[in-house]
């Protein structure tokens, strides 16, 4: 059933965990699980919806709210988690059940990203060490992997707006980047890269703001180079209960719905940040996919979830 | 938001899953994962629904008949990954979310059984040795745990049912054990041990039945000791296509639903064995829980889906 293409883009799959979980372990991250199956308070779009005994519940999208709390007690946290998004999109990116590879800690995100890129530094040097012959088979160069190195270049969103308006794309600044944006900016790179500082108007509502300019976000998307853009995101979040009230307030989100949340953050949270990175796009460009669904096994599409 | 004693539940949790995937390595399984959605064809009692755009989707309970798929091209497959299960239960006993630690591998049942009472024999040698001090706040002494070792012993169904029907117990062969009976059969042990060849009657029509005695199933339960019972079960597949099919016919399964799978099974299927841990049942075990619920950060039941 499974061609050889497949059979090595899952070798890959498999030692690239192996070498994410060797990381955490060496640098002291703690493993945690959090729910799959969320309360469905609101009316949120992209869930998929769940019918629970006489109830209905929500398919998880990421491990906040829940990573919050875990961070609390444990100081460096991550997870390996499916994650599901019910939302139409192109097969060449998106899956509606994909691998989520999580982390927070008590850290801001400067501090945040030298720990992401150090991550995709190390999965890169495993697995141009450990599996040589297997990235031979997507015309990939152990050598060449074997370069990818810290510190990742970093772009702030103001620099990728001027840089592709100068490129001739029609886009305002407090847009969010399109895929082939992304796209553009990407193939001028060799390597992992970094955009950060994304405008409120472009991210949810509970990251934190730039001290410096409020109207920035305290973010970051990674970035694959050679046109497969983003494999993930960064952020630093929120963690004063009165600023966290004062923003639901301008989401109109209802307060009562998040108040285990709310009774949580007054006395017990503690500054820190979090990113995830997108098993399936981490493998997409590894193997120079054209298609998502190839990264997976038994892929999940809005149009197949069969076999 | 966790007391200190779930600080430790979870630090048990999370170095148990560590000491497996050591183990998993060390014996050269091969990390895959299956879908969490599924399709949802016939009316299968027990799963929860999603609605998937304009179709129905149920949550998986496992890795099959995808792990006969890894397992034909892969030999010796592991997966560690949230299963469902829509039943109203004692939430002594049961979640609605729980994780599995899920192995296939192409081999008979008694091979198979001595690799998964290896898997929780090196579980418990390294909770030993990893976190004495933390194994000590549920009263467990490590010297003890480091006395788990294999061979378990191993009782067949008919000598299980014999023991019962001494002990009082009104049960007749071919019927189901009860959560009863396998705790009362687990405190007469001091460590885990198999409960062997249950009657077709108790089991799935995709176990193989034993060539000696074709009304038992090649099938074998692990218990924990002390009155734990049932942490996880294992069986050998039909993998016989003609077999398959008659086994369908007998159950009003509609093989126009498993046709991808009857097809794959024609020419490519190995002879294979399977077994599933239930995470949360052996933390229950490890940690002396009344309640699943404590082993895990923010337990799913029938009546709670919150926060």
């Amino acid at each position: 059933m499974f061609s050889e293409k497949k059979m090595a883009i899952l070798t890959i799959r498999a030692e690239l965990l192996n070498a994410a979980r060797c990381w955490f372990k060496k640098n002291g991250y703690f493993e945690v699980h959090g729910p799959t199956l969320i309360p469905a308070v609101d009316n949120w779009p992209g869930y998929f919806e769940v019918r629970y005994f006489d109830k209905k519940a929500y398919l998880s999208q990421g491990l906040q709210p829940y990573a919050a709390v875990f961070v609390a007690k444990f100081r460096k946290i991550y997870t390996v988690a499916p994650t599901f998004r019910a939302e139409m999109g192109s097969t060449k990116r998106h899956l509606t059940e994909y691998w989520r590879i999580e982390v927070a800690q008590r850290c801001d995100l400067d501090k945040l990203m030298e720990f992401e890129e150090a991550l995709v530094e190390h999965i890169c040097q495993s697995l141009s060490k450990q599996i040589p012959e297997t990235l031979k088979c997507f015309q990939r160069s152990a050598e060449n992997f074997a370069k990818v190195k810290t510190p990742f270049p970093k772009l702030t969103y103001d620099e990728a707006v001027d840089s592709l308006q100068n490129d001739g794309f029609n886009v305002n600044w407090g847009q969010k980047l399109t895929w082939e944006m992304e796209k553009h900016l990407s193939l001028k790179l060799t390597g992992p890269f970094f955009i950060t500082k994304f405008p409120m108007s472009t991210e949810t509502f509970f990251n934190k703001s730039d001290p410096e300019r409020p109207e920035l976000t305290l973010s970051a998307d990674l970035l694959a180079p050679e046109g497969y853009g983003e494999i993930g995101s960064s952020i630093q979040r929120i963690t004063d209960r009165n600023v966290m009230s004062q923003k639901m307030d301008e989401e109109n989100v209802d307060p009562e719905h998040q108040r285990w949340y709310m009774n949580f953050m007054s006395n017990k949270s503690r500054p820190h940040s979090g990113f995830a990175i997108g098993l399936e796009r981490l493998i997409q460009w590894t193997c120079k996919l054209t298609h998502i669904e190839e990264a997976t096994a038994f892929p999940r599409t809005p149009s197949n979830v069969y076999p």
